[in-house]
C-alpha cells in the first residue's frame, strides 16, 4: 500500500459548490505518480509518448459517497492487484501485462470514517511500435515491491 | 437517444501525445449537459449550489478500447435508463430516485466502426437541504421524454 | 479575424458559481485551434512534440469584465499580429519569428456589448533540436492569410 | 512573500510533452490558496458564492522562459502589491479595493536560474449583492501582514 494526502484546490470545484467528479480520478493518478516517483521511476521518461513501453489505462471506475469541498484535505489509499495470467487470453498467456489500482480516499488521517470515494484503475503494458503486450513486472519490479504486492 | 459532437482540444492531451484519461468522462459529461440544453433545461440554474433539486454523480465508469489524438472529432451517443424502483432499498422504494446514462464514443460519423470508449454514470435526485431522494421523473421528465425512455 | 463560439461547461465553472479564470485562456486556445483546422493545419502534428517546427506560447494574459455561467453561449473574435522583425534583436532579424493574438469575448451573437473578457497570447516558432528561431510565415502562411493579416 | 511548493502531474501535460500553458495560472493559484490557508482563512467560506464579500481576479498575466516536464518539482515565490486608493477612480477613493499577487516561479529550491515563469494576478474585493467595492485591508487583514505588506 502507498499513500498519499494533499489539499483540494478551488479549481477543482464546480459551480455546485464541491469537487467535480472527474477530478477525484485525478486525484488518484496524483497517488500513482507519487508512488512511482518514491519507487525511483523517472516519471518525465514513464509518461513520455517515445518511451520502449507505454502504460495506456483501459478501465477507471469511481463511487462517490460524500461531497468534497475546496480546502478539504484528503488522503488516498493506493493499493496494487496483479491479476493471474489468463489461459484464455488471446494474448501471451504466460506474462502478467496488467495491473489494477484500487483508491480509498479519506478526508481524515486516521480512516475511522468510511472512504468519501473510492475509485479502480487498470493498466496494460505495452510496446508502443508493436502494440504487442509486455510484462508489467519486468518493467515495474520495483514499484510493484514498494506496493508490497505479491506477483503470482 | 442524443448525439452530441467536437472537435478534441490540445488542452484534453497529456505529454504521452493522447487525450487524458478522465478527459473522456468530462466529454460525457459535456453530452449530457447538450441534452438537458436540447430539453429546455436553464444550465445556469440546473447546475447552481441554490436548486431545490440537485442531482450528483454517485458513480462512474469508463473502458477506453483506442487512443485519442487533438483534432480528432469525436461523436457520443447518449442513452437513459431508468432502474425500477428497489423494494428493498433503504430509501423510499415507490420512486426512482436514480438513473443511469450510458456513452458510446465513435470517431466517425457513421458510428460504423467499434466506439473508441464505452462510459457509465449514475446519477441520485435529492433534496439539498434533507438530502432526501426525489422522484427524477418529477424534476427530469421533458428531458427524459427527449431521450425516449419508458420509465417503468 | 476568426471568429468561434461555444456553449461553456459545468466543468469549467468553480465553488464561487462562474467560469474559473484559467478557462478563458483555455477557450482562447480552442479558438486558435479552430482557426488552425480552418486554414488546413492537421492539429494533431502541429501539436505535437516531434515536429520540425513548435510554437510555444511565450506570454499570456487576459482581462476580465464580467462573470461567465454554466450554459451560457460565448463567442470569441480572433486577430492577429506580427510585429516588424527587430533590428535591435539578438535573434536573427530579419525575419518575423513571433505573432500575437488577441481575443474578444462575448455572450452576444451581435457584439453590441462591451467584451465579456479580452486575451493575448504571443508565440515564437522555433526548431525544437536547435531551439533556432524560425520565420512564422514560411510555417504558417496558409493560416496567416485566412486571418487577413498583413505581413510587413 | 510566501513560498509554495509541488511536483507536476501528468494531467497538467499537453501533446508537446510539456506542461500546458495555463496550468501555471492553476499553480499560481494554488500558491495564492495556500498563502491564505497558512494566514487561517477557511477557503470553503472564501471561495463560495455566499459570502459577504468575494474576491473575483479581473486580471492575470503570465510569462513562460523555459517548458516545465512532468514529474519536475516546482517552487513559488508569492508577493502581495497594494495600489495607492486611486484619486481619479469613479470607485470610493479612499479604500484599497484591490490587490496584485505577483508569483516567480524556479524549478530548483535555491532560486539560483532565472525563474522559469513569471505571473501576476489581480483582485478586486467586492460584495456580491451590491457589486460595490470594499476595503481588502479589512477583510484581508491577517493575510496581507503574513505577506508581509506595507498598506499605504
Amino acid at each position: 500500500m502507498f499513500s498519499y494526502d494533499r489539499y483540494l484546490h478551488f479549481r477543482e470545484t464546480d459551480a455546485a459548490g464541491v469537487v467535480y467528479f472527474s477530478e477525484v480520478l485525478n486525484l488518484c493518478h496524483e497517488a500513482y505518480e507519487a508512488s512511482l516517483r518514491a519507487a525511483g521511476v523517472d516519471l518525465k521518461a514513464f509518461f513520455s509518448a517515445t518511451g520502449t513501453t507505454i502504460v495506456p489505462i483501459i478501465h477507471a471506475e469511481v463511487n462517490f459517497f460524500k461531497p468534497l469541498y475546496c480546502g478539504d484535505r484528503i488522503w488516498i489509499d493506493l493499493t496494487l492487484t496483479i491479476p493471474d495470467p489468463n489461459p484464455n487470453s488471446k494474448h501471451d498467456s504466460s506474462i502478467s501485462s496488467e495491473f489494477e489500482l484500487a483508491y480509498k480516499l479519506y478526508t481524515t488521517p486516521d480512516r475511522s470514517d468510511r472512504p468519501v470515494a473510492q475509485a479502480k484503475t487498470r493498466h496494460v503494458c505495452v510496446t508502443p511500435a508493436t502494440r504487442q503486450r509486455q510484462d508489467c513486472s519486468l518493467y515495474l519490479g520495483e514499484w510493484m515491491e514498494l506496493l508490497q504486492t505479491t506477483v503470482p
